[in-house]
């Protein structure tokens, strides 16, 4: 393994990029909630956005804005505090706003920004506010690691802590370096939502190369993470490649050497997330096994990391595995429960569907632990994953019920 | 509005039936558990079971017998404190087992026997200690409401209280009595599962016209309700026709009250299981209005009733009006958001899918009382429907996670 998941103290920074945060008085806290990323000429972008059909502003501008520039992308404006979500035409056009003016400011064109927004929604976008911060925000930008961390914290929300990860590797005579950088606390507060990511790599490739890869990292890293089950209306993972390291994607050593490292700063920064959610107590890595395709595997991780149920048993470290069963048999796939195998860590709790002798004890200690493994073993195809979900603590409840509006 | 919502007093004996209960000492508490119904020679049978993959042995049994029987039904042996669930071929042996017995001292065969269990899974059934009390149970039935009470009291697990509904009404000069009684609390104890119903009455039908009516009131009964999204393995809903009031449903006036009757009492089954619910404040009555479909409808309902943001706001009387709309979002319907108004009690606080004015402290008020209505109207089509659901609260998360394994 490299350095991904000790990224906070290896910052591997690709060239090509320049990055600033400033105050601009979004966040009610007065912390700084407006960032950029400049990445330099030739930069080739690819996106992947939420599948809710609520989609806020600038995930509706940033892929319209992605199409017509036919993925070049020279900066990344995003603001935290507000989620220009469920505002109308105004939010639209107060993005656009900000958009023009900050390639007015760089010289680039508006379809060439790439804007995101964070916060609560059915807010009007402060526009105005953005707007004046924009010269010393574009000002102050640098290519500097401290100038990095400032961006990593200005996007924070509800987040506890910044989440990075970070990946170089060689590639012949060239160096090719990742940096990834993440917002989403996971578990999500009172109208406040959305999980950020924003990946930047020096090496050279086309947007449609990206686009692939950026796909399969996601399927096995952000699509395989769950809390709570509601998908955020602004969730956006963009992938930037300036080509200024030398080394090429349409190279097959540097492509196979790119993916795996891609695919392990995108895990790195959905494990990050996962972990910061409030109210977490345990990380439970559910390996759903032998299924007849991935997607079935996927629908009945699914299922199972949102049962209220299944959540509040790992709340309790309660080997509860005819929780697990119910879940699986009501996922919709149509198996059959007398041929599942459920183990707790490497103990089987339940043997063709049905109870089977086991330590109590030692299933409620491996449950009890900070992260625990629980497989269920479904004996009907060659497909498996791994999908990671949390429990659901009184904590989490206290903290969303709160009356805030 | 007839008796069926203050039902606890009145109750309307259907003619053809008996009931008995007594201690089996299958609950650890001592208190009853083991309950008859025995039917008049000629009744007729309909029931609908759980969709869940993962079915208890008594609900494999039972529409094994149903069919085999042909519809025709002489007892129902119901048992509380174990689910026989996730038994395997033990389980399903042990329910044989008690249905045999019971026939053969009811000198009826063991497929006009139904059988029901509750309670814990994955425990074996201990058939010896039913087989032991089925001499005293037997002995012990009456046509009685003495009898009747006692039933509806041994067949509950975590509930806090009796479930019953009762509707009369007159068919030319005969007088048709429907009688209901329930199990299940809403909300789900640690490895207790279910909701049991069983309907009675004394008009005349056939199966096949049981059936259907059946089907027809559980689609606006207990298929409209959701407290946790979690499907029960041994969910059964059973509706017994004596035919001893003279009235006959291929009668179309008949059936036109039956119908009515029926849903009524239904309904009120489903509303007294979800206010039974373990930690649930607010009942919510969701209309979702102008659907293009009722599945549609229904598909849209059960996403905002399962999301724990909308759940925990409710517990938190918070009027967050943007996690409705993205439950809506991400419910799987290819809807337009920016159409969609949404009221909290007859105020609307969403219009056009973005936020618009509104009384905040009003919105608060009708969330905090102990039902309250929301609409979500999607402005697609002309279909509607209410589905009942409940807040979330830490209260449900603390029984639930309670290691009790």
């Amino acid at each position: 393994m490299t350095d991904a998941l000790s990224a906070q103290s290896s910052i591997y920074l690709p060239k090509g990029f320049s990055f600033s945060a400033v105050a601009a008085g979004i966040k009610a806290s007065g912390r700084p909630d407006l960032a950029l990323i400049e990445a330099a000429k030739g930069t080739s972008a690819a996106a992947v956005f939420t599948k809710n059909r609520l989609v806020a502003a600038p995930v509706e501008v940033g892929r319209e804005s992605l199409a017509a520039s036919r993925g070049r992308v020279r900066a990344v404006l995003v603001n935290a505090g507000n989620a220009n979500c469920a505002t109308g035409l105004a939010g639209i056009k107060a993005c656009r706003q900000v958009c023009q003016e900050t390639a007015k400011i760089l010289g680039v064109t508006a379809a060439e920004v790439f804007p995101s927004s964070t916060g609560i929604i059915g807010v009007p976008l402060p526009s105005e506010k953005i707007v004046a911060n924009l010269p010393a925000l574009l000002g102050s930008r640098q290519p500097t690691k401290q100038k990095f961390l400032q961006l990593s914290d200005a996007i924070l929300t509800t987040d506890t802590r910044r989440k990075i990860a970070s990946v170089k590797f060689k590639a012949g005579k060239n160096e090719v370096s990742i940096l990834g950088v993440a917002k989403g606390s996971g578990m999500i507060h009172p109208q406040l939502a959305t999980m950020l990511v924003y990946i930047m790599t020096d090496v050279a490739a086309k947007p449609s190369e990206l686009k692939s890869m950026l796909r399969d990292a996601c399927d096995e890293s952000f699509n395989c993470i769950s809390v709570d089950g509601d998908t955020s209306t602004n969730d956006t993972v963009l992938l930037l490649a300036s080509g200024q390291s030398g080394a090429r994607v349409k190279d097959s050593s540097v492509k196979n050497k790119f993916r795996v490292a891609l695919s392990e700063v995108a895990k790195s920064l959905a494990d990050q997330v996962i972990r910061d959610g409030e109210g977490v107590q345990h990380v439970i890595r559910l390996h759903i096994e032998e299924a007849k395709s991935r997607g079935e595997a996927l629908q009945i991780a699914r299922t199972i990391s949102h049962s209220l149920l299944v959540k509040t048993a790992f709340a309790g470290a309660d080997p509860n595995w005819g929780r697990i069963l119910a879940a699986v048999g009501r996922s919709g796939i149509a198996l059959d429960p007398s041929k599942i195998n459920i183990l707790i860590g490497d103990q089987t709790v339940c043997r063709n569907g049905s109870s089977c002798p086991f330590d109590e004890v030692k299933a409620h200690a491996e449950l009890a632990r900070p992260e625990c493994k629980i497989t269920v073993r479904l004996r009907r195809g060659r497909n498996s994953i791994v999908f990671t979900t949390t429990d659901l603590t009184a904590e989490y409840v206290r903290i969303n019920a709160d009356y805030s509006t």
